[in-house]
């Protein structure tokens, strides 16, 4: 890792360049290194890995000093990212930082996270990344309370280092602030999203749906999960890879007539 | 598995309800039950597992008949399979199979894949799924000559079953009907997109970007993945799960001073 004066951060999120939990993060972040910021415009929850094909991306300086340098973008999380390591930078960065995130990223609910997408996306390129969210949905959500736990783990990412090939999935537990109890190393919890569309009709009498939904704990008893963790006021990291191999199921399929 | 005449389908992809690939897959299909299809109005490749949250959805009935139903939606391949399984369907279908895609999905393309995150969201639900994707991304693309050998994969599905909690992906290599090998049982080849923005000037002077890649395989030696039995002529199933926990590596964080 290098020395502070040369260390560089690159910082995205998917709430958009204006979240309360963007402007968390950069503070954490400050006093570490230099740092190049870029963030969709708008809200981009829920785009998962996505990549803009079909539209032109455009990006927007909104700030530059010694210190920082901070770009909007059309695109998506995960374009951001491809953007600054492709075009903007001039070197690699040191790491890669989204979040904090308005709302919950534990157990499935990652697959749909432009935040994790973000951080999986410096994974795959080899950076050593994190993914920060808060269990709180709110716009006015309250970031200083876990600040100092967001640093004590950044201090051991960039001390000990983020294990190869992996990025983190970090999630600190609803404004509990007194109630911390400590941070637990996780597995992801399997669950899964029922959802419950809701259906209206517009006043050209067409219908159309809203997406829903409630997240249902499929290992309630299990106690080594980031829901757990989480439910009992634990900050849950869960290691995180990009190799979706289902190895234990290779053998099986040996069995095919093929 | 249930008996064919009690069989149902649920077939889904990103390239678009009027993609080849979908009239492929949907050929396929048909001497085995009964299906439901809803497929993306538009394309969507390269949108991962995002769902629409900011936007209504809307879904347009397109045909209906004993066999067969068909709808298209202005939501994302993950937006469908949530639609038909929690609004659309009386009962849960028996496999959910999507593409045929256009172009690979092979390595790291699973993770920006609309295909592949379809027939995840199966997986999720506890739903055997399968998404092929064939090695050419023509329009035009000729998906004849590989349906014998997609037609013997959703065979042993249907009889010896996907393996729990896995989905499955197919990928078929390109067009070499005469010289497909066989069919290999891989692992997820190591690979990252290398993304060079093609740069322009709209005509009022502001930049755009496009983005455009070229795929770079990290581990060119490897004979066990599926980026080796594609560029050999195999067809490549890898099994997938959707529990991205990096086991090994928690053992690493255990150090960490927290």
């Amino acid at each position: 890792m290098a020395a502070k004066k040369d260390r560089l951060f690159l910082i995205t999120n998917d709430d958009g360049i204006n979240a309360k939990g963007l402007e968390a993060l950069i503070e954490l972040v400050q006093p570490y290194g230099k740092i190049m910021v870029i963030a969709p415009e708008d809200g981009q929850s829920g785009m998962s890995h996505a990549i803009t094909v079909k539209y032109p991306i455009r990006l927007k300086k909104l700030e530059e000093n010694d210190q920082q340098v901070v770009y909007s973008s059309n695109g998506t999380p995960v374009d951001c990212v491809k953007l600054a390591l492709n075009k903007l930078l001039d070197k690699r960065p040191d790491m890669i930082l989204a979040g904090i995130n308005h709302g919950s990223n534990s157990s499935s609910s990652i697959i749909y996270s432009g935040t994790m997408a973000a951080a999986m996306e410096g994974c795959i390129n080899g950076i050593p990344s994190i993914g920060f969210s808060l269990l709180d949905y709110s716009p006015e959500a309250n970031f200083g309370s876990i600040l100092k736990y967001a640093k004590i783990i950044l201090e051991n990412a960039l001390e000990k280092g983020v294990p190869k090939d992996t990025c983190l999935n970090v999630n600190f537990p609803i404004n509990t602030y007194q109630k911390i109890k400590g941070i637990k190393i996780c597995r992801q919890n399997k669950g899964v999203w029922k959802e419950e569309f809701e259906q209206r009709v517009d006043p050209m009498k067409r219908d159309y749906f809203w997406l829903t939904g409630e997240f249902k704990n499929l290992e309630p008893e299990a106690v080594d999960t980031d829901e757990w963790a989480l439910h009992h006021n634990y900050i849950s990291i869960v290691p995180v890879h990009t190799d979706l191999t289902a190895y234990p199921a290779m053998d099986h399929l040996s069995d095919w007539i093929i």
